[in-house]
């Protein structure tokens, strides 16, 4: 099977807040990274998820947004991933940010030029990937 | 009216089901394509959405994510739409994938170009275009 | 601290519809520009979200679709912002389009250049720009 999505996070299920309608299941990677996900508890129930089940996460990189500098709002969203700029794939008008989480999973975000050029992005600079937990779809092996 | 969004699906609710918060609601297309959607109950009734009422379900091309060959995971999102790739836009670092649905109706999605080598894309590649019923926009007629 | 979203909506909460899992906050910019933003509960609480709070609402180029002509739909996404196309950022296959609202904050939206030539926008072309609420990133100043 190959996916489109260029993040994905293929891990285990180490935490899962199930609620009468939502729930939230955090994936750890082998290498240590996390990511939380917002499921229905339908889907939660239809994936047969568990703690300690092997499951994958995965973001499109449209949907991720990144901070550089010094933090000066504190924000709703469950992600937030520090790494550090790896490389950039530029177009026209989009850029692909390549980042490395500490855990060794690399994270792409799809950006403006004009937010690469504000945002002064360099290799090695660190940022935070911030999605929120509602954007991740989940996997579990067939 | 004019809309940006590539994805239109114009059809009639053919499923309703309503909860205290959210609803799900399915639209079915002339052809036999299927879309759900999670709308707030507010919206639904803000809406005056019921079964066999004319309703379009708007998808844009970013939220949609391609999967290829044999099925290794099941996963959370409640649309999987399989059809079969047409054609693509290529950019510089995106690349529009237009698929055709078996109902008759196109989807497009907008991956990356190194999505669509990894992927091995090519006219005629069987794929499923994959989004959560949270990314639907729906409308009714005026 | 820099941003990669390139629609940062700086104001205070002028609404606060709290339920038993979702919360609906309501940002209004210094100029009336009003954005609608859907938290979990727990994040209004951790976040500290109160009426008249500064805050900042962050939605993405890729999650706002446009709208242009005689409306012939009403929509289930809580944001439908009207203002006037002021520019065009154009690639290969995206185009961002910028859009000023009346109350003076822009906004962009990322769509195909398939969508610009259908909806035939130009400079001064009046348009909607329509995000759902559970797409919006909340801040609070640290």
């Amino acid at each position: 099977m190959s996916i489109s999505a260029r993040n994905v996070f293929k891990g285990k299920v180490t935490e899962l807040k199930e609620g009468p309608i939502n729930a939230e299941v955090e994936i750890t990677t082998s290498g240590g990274d996390k990511i939380v996900a917002m499921l229905t508890e339908g889907s939660v129930k239809s994936l047969g998820l568990g703690m300690g089940a092997d499951a994958i996460a995965v973001v499109k990189t449209p949907w991720v947004t990144l901070l550089a500098g010094t933090p000066q709002y504190r924000f709703s969203a469950r992600n937030m991933l520090h790494g550090t700029v790896s490389s950039f794939v530029k177009g026209a008008v989009n850029c692909q940010v390549n980042i490395m989480l500490p855990g060794g999973s690399p994270i792409s975000a799809m950006v403006t030029n004009a937010a690469v050029a504000d945002m002064n992005l360099t290799e090695g600079t660190p940022v935070v990937a911030l999605f929120k937990a509602s954007h991740v779809l989940v996997g579990v092996p067939v």
